[in-house]
């Protein structure tokens, strides 16, 4: 007979870079999300939910002489025909979805997107390769009143979530000034040209001097690595720095300074009418400055951007695990891209729009304590008598439809000390006991399950003595007992 | 100079099978599924949301020579290792999961799951290849509370979303019922045993006499085909038609026949205890027959399941697009599997749980009429005078910060017709007007637009006049009045 070989077993584990969310990570993640696009909704923006799975093609990031898409994006090949892939972003998808269906949107179309997308890049501590957007897009309109509604609606949704006034700034930035820079240098196209982009690139780890160094001769950086410069002599380095620090005590000033720095370029005196623009919409609105500000430092996305540039920055500290105080950083940035939809249509639609890094947003309002934490568990009915299940099944139905979490023990209840762990690990609040003895006399036992936690871990004799945990109430006051005990500890 | 290729634009379309959800679409399955997970989470189960993508090795779908993974799923070979792949349903990775979580999880472990799911098949009028499932699953227990529970979990869910008690059905079966009638055939194992489970089958298209003749000689089938027959004698087939048909006037009757149809077979035997276990169980609670029944005629899913199967069945007539009368069938199935986890660690761990085809349940409500429908648009503050946004903008800001949904016509604002038109589309109640002359006066002109489109449709020229739709108020009224018609429209 020939030998079966044996199939090894598969292994337990999600592909490299993938991970699970468990209950109260998914929960506290759908609360913030439900915030979020209560606010959007208000603002008058759609839900859109696109397909997770896009035609290549229609995504666009492949060169077509290429025989299997690029790093960057999951795809796979169909039937020797058609490359997919899994979006990479939100943003990809609206484009394609507004020229799909550009005649039957509204114009402008106010879209808000939220859900997974998938980079299929090296994956590394915190870093995976599926993680959740929450975007806000206006497409079809060209007025500075969709870039300003953005950064109010970012405000907005910063404290709706709870991020207190105070411990956001919203800074907006305009790649128009920095193309009349660009021009003022002689700077308009070409290599150096994007050598100054990069390295403006770099002004938010390297400072100031620094990139001053990358402009001219060059840096040695951190890891001792010399990083050849631009080339650039300090004079024709200065419109730059001077674009980069041009922020001043309060907006008038700060225009001024961009005015100066942007000279006779048309350009750039356009990206400052528009930033001007901005700004007097939100003042108008009450979003001064303490909430949303000018800030030409904020570099993050101006190579990808045709016009204004905003960054969401929470200002707290907090303190990481190795004791450390750190700023908490960027939480959303966005701008506008006025190119988008014109590869599927050859017609160019103004869009602007942002998008929040869901995670990071969570992680912050976790840090402040701002989500609901650990929440109690549902009401534990222990079965003492595997025969009288349907008794126990009426107590968990009476409690439910009072609205009270319950479940009744469904493992082998031969070992009562397990029941009682089980509770324990799903963090119940109340486990009922109702033995053969108890169900004759007309009773139920209600143990107290936070308040037992507590007595046994600090409490001494007395206290332990003067404070029962455990209540026995005739079966009739079960669902008053349990309510009573669960708002105890809801309170506090 | 060589002439460079004109890249042809992508086309604006989702690959075949893929489709968008906006608006209304969207928010409506959300209703449904928040709606669920409320039911699902007092029940005691606990939220999972795993990773969308899986090693094909974790779904376990392919054999391990066939180079690439069979239809059915969409996968891709990550750098010439690991093939990868959508997951195609909550049940496989919930598998992975508690193999992989086991330690950590509470035993029983009851989950619900909630999200898309792929599936690489052909696409057709209404099949998407990307669709929603919503799973509720308890894993680690044996006993049949657990069952009982998840049928009683359904019933509520059901009427929690809005089918009303009377309009479904929960009907169950039970595996190990049938294994009992095959074991009685002296059909245990072996290509007659597939061939009669093959049959049993089609009994839902083909009825009582279909799977006689299909046990026997053979069918011609609606199609002028003759379909070969098992080959079993007319009494040798008996026991399966008695199994199919034992469904009697209440659960004593229909257990009595089942008890005729398995004769001596323990297998037999207990699952007719389980079924009794479960209806009693039920009935303690008080799901009688009229939610939830013993009908040995559900078939589906029989061959995947090992013990207690289930199907939820809408019971009211739909009419179709083409005007007939139809049943409107299953929203949910599902049953007990023990040996899902098996694959990973070993042990066989008892499981069982339910799928509610998302789709189809929110088809039934919109067809019943339980869905919100098309709810009302934003107010449309629409633009008179462009140098004046920050007024308008104001305006939206008052509107928005009292909770009513406001914007701000943000296109060309120069065609005023335009801006009405655009208000229709977003299906909004009140457009905002404020000129130069409104504004030197201090007030502003709202249209009631619900009602200026009812007078245009309807009304006689008197009706027309008595019935204005449009109010000048001063501009501190402004939300009054706007929050007076909405209330109006809302209200009807």
């Amino acid at each position: 007979m020939a030998k079966v070989k044996k199939q090894p077993r598969p292994k337990a584990l999600p592909p490299k870079g993938f991970r699970d969310y468990f209950g109260e990570d998914v929960a506290e993640r759908k609360e913030m999300l439900d915030r979020i696009a209560a606010v959007y909704h208000r603002y008058g923006f759609e839900a859109l939910e696109s397909s997770a799975v896009e035609t290549v093609e229609a995504l666009g990031k492949f060169l077509p002489d290429v025989d299997r898409p690029n790093e960057g994006v999951f795809a796979w090949q169909e039937d020797e025909k058609d490359w997919l892939a899994l979006r990479y972003d939100l943003t990809a998808p609206l484009a394609r979805v507004y020229a799909q269906y550009r005649n039957d949107l509204p114009t402008p179309y106010r879209r808000f997107a939220m859900g997974p997308v998938w980079r299929n890049e090296k994956p590394g501590p915190g870093r995976f390769r599926q993680f959740y957007q929450c975007d806000a897009d206006t497409v079809g309109s060209a007025s500075m009143a969709a870039d300003a509604e953005i950064c109010a609606m970012l405000a907005d949704t910063l404290e709706t979530v709870g991020i207190p006034r105070g411990d956001y700034i919203i800074r907006v930035n305009n790649r128009k000034v920095l193309n009349g820079v660009l021009e003022v240098m002689g700077l308009e196209e070409g290599p150096a040209r994007d050598d100054v982009l990069r390295t403006i690139d770099k002004f938010d780890k390297v400072g100031e001097a620094g990139v001053r160094e990358l402009l001219g001769k060059g840096r040695l950086d951190a890891s001792g690595a010399y990083i050849d410069g631009v080339g650039l002599s300090v004079d024709q380095a200065e419109p730059v720095i001077a674009f980069l620090t041009s922020k001043a005590a309060d907006t008038a000033g700060t225009l001024a300074n961009l005015r100066a720095a942007v000279g006779d370029s048309v350009t750039g005196k356009e990206g400052i009418a528009e930033l001007e623009q901005i700004a007097d919409l939100l003042a108008a609105q009450g979003y001064g400055p303490d909430r949303i500000e000018i800030d030409p430092s904020v570099v993050r996305g101006l190579g990808y951007y045709t016009g204004p540039v905003y960054e969401a920055e929470l200002t707290f500290e907090i303190t990481d695990e190795k004791g450390r105080k750190q700023q908490f950083g960027s939480v959303a940035g966005g701008g506008r891209y006025d190119d988008l939809v014109k590869r599927f249509t050859g017609q160019a639609v103004p869009a602007t729009g942002i998008s929040i890094g869901v995670d990071r947003l969570l992680a912050a309002l976790r840090a402040k304590g701002r989500t609901a934490g650990k929440s109690l568990g549902p009401v534990v009915v222990t079965v003492m008598d595997r025969d009288r299940m349907a008794d126990y099944q009426a107590m968990v139905a009476e409690l439910r439809n009072a609205g009270i979490r319950a479940e009744v023990y469904l493992g082998n209840p031969k070992n009562f000390g397990n029941q009682l762990k089980y509770a324990d690990k799903r963090n119940s609040p109340v486990a009922v006991i109702e033995g053969g003895d108890e169900k004759e006399r007309g009773v139920v036992q209600i143990k107290d399950l936070v308040l037992g936690a507590k007595i046994a871990e600090n409490a001494t004799l007395e206290e332990w003595k003067s404070l029962p945990s455990q209540y026995e109430v005739p079966r009739g006051d079960l669902l008053a007992k349990v309510r009573e005990i669960i708002a105890l500890h809801e309170g506090g």
